[in-house]
């Protein structure tokens, strides 16, 4: 359902393990760029009304995840910084296409690649802590389920640029280059490190 | 209140008359960069936890009046489209320096008087339509409030960055520079024309 080619590696949780204050500040900054990646799909393609009214009610989701981490933050006694960022989404971003069509349905994928592998990770990160810190493990598995949604939107919004088998057979490329990225790791703790 | 040195001339009624449905589809672009202005303050000041917390709710109003104006456009029949941007917004940005604190400072008080304008402007065009068009009148009047309070808050959030007199002075430096950019107007018509 989340189109991913591989699961994440054991490493992961180890690095989760070694710097967890750094993941949680990070997926604040995740929430954060989610709700401007679907502001600046609003701006991109300000025509297409059902991707604009899609996108409306991602900016609120995400911007109200931003402030449910700061939240949490807070509580935990983490002060929230700025980190210097991995190679995840520039690398994501990389592999867009320059020219429309093809750019649109690029964006709208990689989108819906991060947001599914976000769901992965908050399932992981949930099942990992769930004995230790079950406070922190029932706010993961609340965020799955629309972080899942986003995903689907994303992937049915790029069929406004494409027909449905184009549309599959470019989500098989760039997931298959997403499990690469994420089988590569960064040496820097982040959400999709 | 606005903090505007000068009122809109007849000119831009004029303007108004000759093209409503050019300024209506204008309008809702407004609405859309005013909620990715407020999205960008939250990307570039993100540790700034008031303002972050203000710029979200600004979003969210933005957004939300941008699907009012594209449903008083369908109801209306007239079908949204990009229009050519006009000099107003362009000119304003010019003005903001370029190094911190002063950027902040800057970025949020021009913020502050577009949505100053706005108001002043969605004012006279209730004024000038009501006779004819009070639906039209009644829209302009409801949106008149939230858009005088988000010129409140960029103020209020500017002192943030600067003493309140610092601000004040840049205020009105800015304000003067804006009625300036009003006064010799474009030949686009537009909400800001
Ligand atoms: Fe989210
Ligand atoms: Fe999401
Ligand atoms: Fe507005
Ligand atoms: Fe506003």
């Amino acid at each position: 359902m989340l189109h991913l080619k591989t699961a994440s590696q054991k490493r992961w949780l180890t690095q989760v393990d070694a710097n967890l204050e750094e993941v949680l500040i990070d997926h604040a900054h995740c929430e954060r760029k989610a709700a401007s990646t679907a502001m600046n799909l609003i701006n991109a393609y300000t025509e297409n009304r059902d991707l604009c009214h899609e996108m409306k009610r991602i900016v609120e989701e995400e911007l109200e995840h931003f402030e449910m981490v700061l939240a949490l933050l807070d509580q935990r006694g983490i002060v929230f910084r700025r980190l210097a960022v991995g190679p995840y989404g520039r690398r994501l971003n990389q592999l867009v296409r320059p020219s429309e069509p093809l750019r649109g349905i690029d964006r709208l994928l990689v989108a819906s690649l991060i947001e599914a592998r976000s769901c992965e990770r908050f399932s992981l990160l949930a099942d990992h802590i769930r004995d230790r810190d079950a406070e922190l493990a029932d706010f993961y598995e609340s965020l799955f389920e629309s972080e899942a949604r986003h995903h689907s939107t994303y992937v049915r919004l790029a069929e406004h640029f494409a027909p449905r088998e184009t549309v599959r057979e470019r989500l098989d490329q760039l997931s298959a280059s997403e499990s690469e990225i994420i089988r590569e790791g960064s040496s820097l703790v982040r959400m999709h490190s």
